[in-house]
């Protein structure tokens, strides 16, 4: 049985654990939320406070020459780009996860009716974030195609050899389970039936090891004021393969993902590569900041980069498993995800039947921010960027306590709230 | 003839002027550029600031709730209301102008086809501002549309009559000319003729009044970061009359559009009203600047509001036109704006054959910042809340010496810059 003098000690001996000091974590807050807003990182707001008061106050007009304003979407891109396997010149950090799903998706369904007329159907899985699944709907909607769910991940083999299958949209890691799909075997599959795949990286990039040229993908999405610390609802990105790049553009035609924008021409002339997939004037400071996550995720590259914070976050997860297995027992909480190292993402959901909202109300109270999954997951995610086995074992200490003394019952806990 | 002496006298007689102290303006910059980038306002750093280190430093994920982030777009929307003729609730602050603008037109094509099969036209300028022509010309594609583009304003009314026409697409304010259209009269006659109207208020909302309401307008887009002042890249907006609100929902259907998006359902159901408008999570950070900005454009309500900044708007350029003509003739200058006021938006332009580009590099070197505009405009934007007169005098004075002294044709200035 591991106890807190073993935990303390596994911090002190952790290389990573310099990266703790990088980030701004209030006291007395253990923080298992990063996986929906990862937290602030310390040399953000002097970086914010630059870009407004200097950039954007004395540059005015003149900083999207001389900041680097114009760049910035495709230079975030290509710092997204080293944590996902793509190359530079292949990611753009923009607009937001279901935009840019809407962008690649259209471009994924244009290239198959080219390539395989009369195959119209997505295909994805009815637990994918809904947010996914309602882009799908819509567009498919609109094009005549049509959104085919299966229930179970291993229903896509089967259901990939649908004839009229167009794309694979997956969601690489689930937001509810933590289940972790294998990238590369399913796309293999795919494209051996001829489907191309569409992959949402949202609790994916930053977190575990993703390899989009390894596995042959053909396009990617993404979040990053998730595991990229971007901050509140920062932009999101855009990957397609090198060998699609040219040959569609997207819908949503502005004049950013134009191949010359201030000739202000008025035919659309798509910009070469994922430059086409830009389309409206980008939030700058929410830019500057999701700049500065890259930059705290970077500061790992010396110290392992993504193997190590693979294997930290396996073991912070495996200990949580662990320890809510021993501390909590008889409490009628079940493990949801995969127990299975290469299935598992850098979370760990429980289930509950009963109170599973009020008990993550409960645990916030005490410091231990988690958060509510409809209908009954308790989600915890664990980030070895900044934390650390303690973390852990402080967070089962007051799950346990929340669940002996069943203060969750209590009507403030029980209250619904606007965001959950 | 205008002096210095009278220019100095009617800024410590204009009423507006202790607006100026609201905004952060470099030493010795005349700032005639707030129609594409409007200037920092005092009170935004401090606001960011909070934002960052508060909100999301200590608050982290909690601030969905507690600091209001969720309704920040209806919250943002509400204040921009108030400046365009609409209702609170009918406007959200959200993504960027090209994308509102395929929300809205996709929306505008649907209620057509239904009200008048066979309506297939998205009737425009050709001067209109590239993205939204773009945008159209996109959506025109995928939907078996067609964009038809008139040579001058004039045109309109005789290409309404035609009975393929579904929508009348307009800038209320030419980005280049400054020329302004009669919403009012040219939405009364789109309706008669059976076409609905969307406007684009990217250089009207905050610099000119419009009455949505009043012109019984059926949609509108526009601009954050030029005259309300939000910043880089900051969110736009989006208008949809309650008539129309819940008739039709966009195809960017993300879940923040959803009526109840934490219940994580797989379908989509709109939420009612303008909220269905919202698609993805939106830049925090930029909506917060937005916010500030609409502070300080709220500040001039008790100096009189819309009336008042207009009048002093038309002041400004009224002086400036005056004083190019006496001051640069012979210098090949034309004048592009409309003399007559209620043609004129909130800025001047001025055309030259050769040499605008450089002119105005070489006035921005001086600390006079406006604009170019391919192929040969120079662009002044004058905005009330912060300039003055004597500021028009001296942009002038500028113009002048850079004209007599032919500054402009020296390497420098005609050097090309990724963004103009």
């Amino acid at each position: 049985m591991t106890d807190l003098h073993d935990c303390r000690a596994r911090d002190a001996a952790d290389p990573l654990r310099p990266l703790r000091d990088l980030f701004t974590l209030p006291e007395g807050v253990v923080y298992l939320d990063g996986n929906s807003l990862g937290p602030l990182p310390r040399a953000t707001a002097a970086r914010v406070a630059r870009a407004v008061e200097h950039e954007w106050g004395e540059g005015l007009i003149r900083s999207w020459n001389t900041a680097g304003w114009y760049e910035m979407p495709r230079r975030v891109g290509d710092r997204i780009a080293g944590w996902i396997g793509a190359a530079p010149g292949e990611v753009v950090a923009t607009d937001t996860t279901s935009i840019n799903l809407y962008k690649v998706l259209s471009a994924a369904l244009k290239i198959a009716a080219g390539d395989r007329p009369g195959r119209r159907v997505v295909l994805s899985e009815r637990s994918n974030f809904p947010t996914d699944l309602y882009i799908a709907q819509a567009l498919c909607e609109e094009r005549g195609g049509e959104l085919r769910l299966v229930g179970a991940p291993d229903g896509i083999p089967q259901a990939l050899q649908g004839p009229d299958v167009a794309v694979l949209m997956l969601t690489h890691v689930n937001y509810r389970t933590g289940a972790m799909h294998d990238m590369e075997a399913l796309t293999a599959l795919a494209h051996r039936h001829g489907v191309l795949t569409v992959w949402d990286l949202a609790h994916s990039a930053g977190a575990v090891p993703v390899d989009l040229h390894g596995a042959a993908a053909d396009f990617a999405v993404g979040c990053g004021y998730k595991y990229l610390n971007g901050g509140p609802g920062s932009p999101a990105f855009a990957w397609v393969h090198p060998r699609h790049a040219d040959r569609f553009w997207q819908p949503l035609a502005g004049w950013w993902g134009h191949a010359a924008p201030f000739e202000f021409t008025p035919d659309y002339r798509p910009a070469p590569g994922i430059a086409r997939y830009l389309c409206g004037t980008q939030p700058v400071l929410s830019l500057v900041a999701l700049d500065c996550g890259m930059a705290s995720l970077d500061a790992a590259r010396p110290l392992g980069g993504m193997a190590a914070l693979r294997a930290k976050s396996l073991a912070l997860t495996d200990l949580f498993i662990a320890l809510v297995e021993e501390r909590c027992t008889g409490h009628g909480l079940s493990l949801v995800t995969p127990r299975e190292h290469a299935r598992r993402g850098s979370q760990v959901s429980l289930s509950r039947a009963e109170g599973a909202y009020a008990i993550v109300r409960a645990l916030i109270a005490r410091g231990v921010i988690g958060d509510f999954r409809a209908p009954d997951i308790l989600r915890f995610g664990f980030t070895p960027l900044y934390l650390g086995f303690e973390d852990v074992w402080n967070a089962v200490e007051q799950l346990r306590q929340v669940l002996d003394s069943r203060e969750w019952q209590r009507p403030e806990f029980n209250r619904p709230q606007a965001v959950t």
